[in-house]
């Protein structure tokens, strides 16, 4: 069985799943949507698809499923739209910047019984998931604290800060899935720090650059979450698990695995500094993980579900900084 | 000129700086108190020196300088009688489990003009002390973020956890120091949360074995301690500055340099596992520069008010993982 | 343009190139042949290619470029007849194990203005390639000592070692391609001592398993290069160039970035354990420099030259092993 | 029982044995000698020593050991003058620049059934130890192929060179001991390249600065080692030990441990430059397992027929270079 794709949106994001579709046994793209037609025939003549509206990628026989890449505030509609049509769905991750909005979806996924994944495409790094099998095969015991330390390179544009929602649900929201995924347990409570110290016009903005966030699980499991928007030295994406036995840890990404020595000491690369080239590998993987489930009729990796928890974690850290004290979560 | 020393306390510590005096030149051991005969002897016949009463230490012209290895609550006490004296003092750390306490023996020290060195050792860690230098040098500009995980081997004996303070009072505090030194500002805001994850007869005792602490100064920049009091690898002590232009980091010291590769891929020595022996360097380092400060009239390198200080971060973590809400400093 | 390519050889190496091709802008992979019809086949099946004889290839219209991966006692005899079809060739190392059968061949290669390219695929390994970039950027100064350690995990089949010419002529071979190509120099003196140590089946074929090899150039520059058949620990692949002003080290690749570490210590995992793994990148950039030369009219990468340049150093190395002195080089 | 020494001469390896005589229990350092006044002096004040002359030492029942720390020329006569004194001696390497010589003083040594213990201080290096603790315990199973990386920060000075019997003789001679320690079996044939690559001076001076060798046993196994006199990254000190079950090796030591990450990559600090920083340790043990062999009534761990053994390798290297032939060894 062949998954058909269509791929909405072909931005930047959304032509990183269409390679990665194409890379994929079992896959092949059948579609791709954009308001801008040079968009959509970069991608169409790339990899020989045709272009088509999204309403009629809606009706479309010869897709089985969409990849939605087109911006945050359309997420939810075009989950609902899809689902509705029967297509399996692949979003990327927010579901949409508002929990109640998020929640509503969600009514609207188990009404049809949707088959919806959301884009958490650190979980299919191969050191990430290589990390997490290591615990999962119980090498460390039980897990007791979790480091993450996430820097990107640099900020992002202004116009981008003003609609991401803020640090937390834009960044922030991929580690605090990571956190839940290898605490392995819901959180209880969310402590945060927010501060400006790259840019002050983030500042006006009313962003943050640099966070620090501390999760407690009901068990009392601790993870620690700590991000700057500016690392001189590249994509600092590294993750370290405490626990019973032992600890287990994933370490960077260089450019290269050459080594300078000289007078001056031993010098080696900066690290890859972008997200698609830190993450290709996380992309392919991911793609291929919900062709699998499709395929297998298993559960889809990771679910609207998890998207709400994140940017629940996401609000409360948001709330944290604000008041300064501990935000509690509940638990349906 | 030579410093002649008495040390008080002939316990694991006070050997530790007894042989720190004998490796140090312009330095000697004068004499050694400890109600305990045989430890007091111990100390003496391995570098050669007196067993003197602490009362007629006090009054002995031959000696300079004094070092406080007693128990805790006897700090405060010793501190004044040797300000009083006119000895020149280095004392464990921490001055007194209650601030109140310390800030009277503060003025004492004041009122004498007591020469006090308080006893934070990492500060003279050769890797710290190089860490500390590329900082102050400009390397990594203005400093952001400091990230300090601090995990002992084990635990300490219960009756040890009950008289300690907490694990705030007595772990954590070296770090708050190191994060004191690293920010270059004091602290403004702290956020800590404790559990209990290794022995449920810690959470008996009162204490945590488990914490994580965000620190803020005025100027937004903050810290993040990770404290455990297990890592079964050893004895874990890292230390990372994330500044404007770059980041610096010092690494663990594991117990030799080599490694092995097999089937199974490639392995090393766990982490040296004692804090004498990974910070062997550092004590001596310390009574140096307590000795170079003495010969050159130069101010103390860490003195009672550094003492303070960290006690206060020790007691706002302790308040904020009670209260769950973040303590605000004031500094006078 | 597009380079239309005929993979000849179906087999293991085959396959790899069909899927660089395919990878590679700027190529298509139009025709494949093997005797063997199911190998022939898969290929074709996944990459959409046509199967033809290699008699129809020759005089293909569509077919610009042959890529030979047939045994190694036909690669001249391909080289020579493709070579006067007037198509650009790109050849598995070696072209031939007789030294006089290559030079022969090299005639007919020049005569014919035969575009050939011979496939020492590690020259375009990044990281080897940034390695030698920093050499050519002046990075180490003069190049004084370059080290080669290249150990294999497993030892072939016995019938490939009886067909493959020995250690020195199917592995140490690309190991001397490198050596040249860091050296800058050709090598004038060749000392070699081989052992069996991981199976006496080796010795009875009458080949070695374990070498070391030292190479002299007319200037003194040295090269080193330790050969084993057998590394538990993967496919151990590492070169360091000592210059006048420092020294530039490739790592090895590990199968991940994770780290355990418990209380024996701190564990990563075994290298890459398989060439085409290892060097995936580098047999896609090789293609694509094949291809890149061919549009752009620039001189072939490596060439028929260097097959036999490397040949001449495994002859010698043979030879030197076997007298126990060393064999000096003269270079038309 | 306390073994009281003389140290004769007073240069830069006699202060460093002086001091590793101070810091090792059960030893302790009663005299030294040395032409030059002040040289004797500054030992004798630094740690409360005699000042006397070697004939004095000779007849003093006060002194159970001697440590020759004078020119080259003059051990192997003191070797046999307190030996015939009945003397423990600990010699510095090498006995003499020529065989014939040591071969002579061997038979004093017999005939006197002298203890006397040649300084190979690198055996005594703690990673080494772990090293071939590591070996002898099987982890790597029977050792097959020995790596040996040994450059010097720069060369020594030109006098030096012309008194030190050459690269070989003086430098080599150590990675000679190293090999035979870990190959655990006599070397038969030795291969060396000798090049001048830093400085032309040395060329004039009948020596080489730049040199390769392969050792060869009876079994097989192979070393190499590479040697330079030139390494602008510190002093290169590595050891890489390859085994039919796995690898082992002994990584360099660094001035510290901190990192800086920047915009240009990772940086961390030059190598140790200095033999007696980088071999401090190894000083110091070398010296208590000669006081410990002396208690204990057990063997000398390093002998003068080690020290003949070394030598042998490097007049078999020096002979191999020139004629560039391998030279084959007995050993009687």
């Amino acid at each position: 069985m062949t998954t058909r794709f269509a791929v909405l949106g072909a931005g930047r994001i959304g032509q990183v799943h269409a390679r990665a579709i194409h890379a994929v046994p079992g896959a092949v793209l059948t579609a791709v949507a954009d308001p801008f037609a040079d968009a959509a025939k970069a991608v169409a003549d790339q990899y020989g698809c045709d272009i088509r509206e999204i309403a009629a990628i809606e009706t479309s026989e010869d897709v089985d499923a969409v990849v939605i890449c087109t911006p945050t505030d359309t997420h939810a509609d075009l989950i609902e739209r899809f689902c509705r049509a029967g297509k399996a769905v692949f979003c990327e991750k927010p579901v949409d910047l508002d929990v109640a909005r998020v929640r509503e979806c969600l009514k609207v996924v188990a009404a049809t019984s949707g088959q919806v994944m959301v884009g958490f495409n650190r979980r299919f790094d191969p050191d990430f998931a290589a990390l997490k099998a290591a615990i999962d095969a119980g090498r460390i015991g039980k897990v007791e604290m979790v480091t993450i330390t996430s820097r990107d390179p640099g900020a992002p544009p202004y116009d981008y800060i003003t609609r991401s929602g803020g640090i937390f649900r834009d960044m922030t929201i991929h580690d605090f899935d990571i956190a839940r995924w290898l605490l392995g347990e819901e959180v209880d409570s969310v402590m945060a720090q927010g501060s400006v110290l790259t840019d002050p016009k983030i500042a006006e903005l009313g962003d943050y650059d640099s966070a620090n966030i501390i999760l407690r699980t009901a068990s009392g499991k601790q993870a620690i979450i700590t991000n700057s928007r500016r690392a001189t030295y590249g994509y600092d994406q590294r993750i370290e698990v405490l626990g019973e036995t032992g600890m287990v840890s994933a370490r960077n990404h260089q450019q290269n695995r050459i080594e300078m020595a000289d007078a001056a000491g031993f010098h080696a690369a900066p690290l890859l500094d972008f997200f698609m080239t830190r993450y290709t590998a996380a992309y392919a993987a991911e793609i291929a993980a919900f062709v699998a489930a499709l395929r297998d009729g298993t559960p889809m990796p990771t679910t609207t579900h998890d998207g709400l928890k994140a940017l629940e974690l996401a609000e409360a850290a948001l709330t944290s900084a604000q008041t300064q004290q501990a935000v509690q979560l509940t638990h349906s």
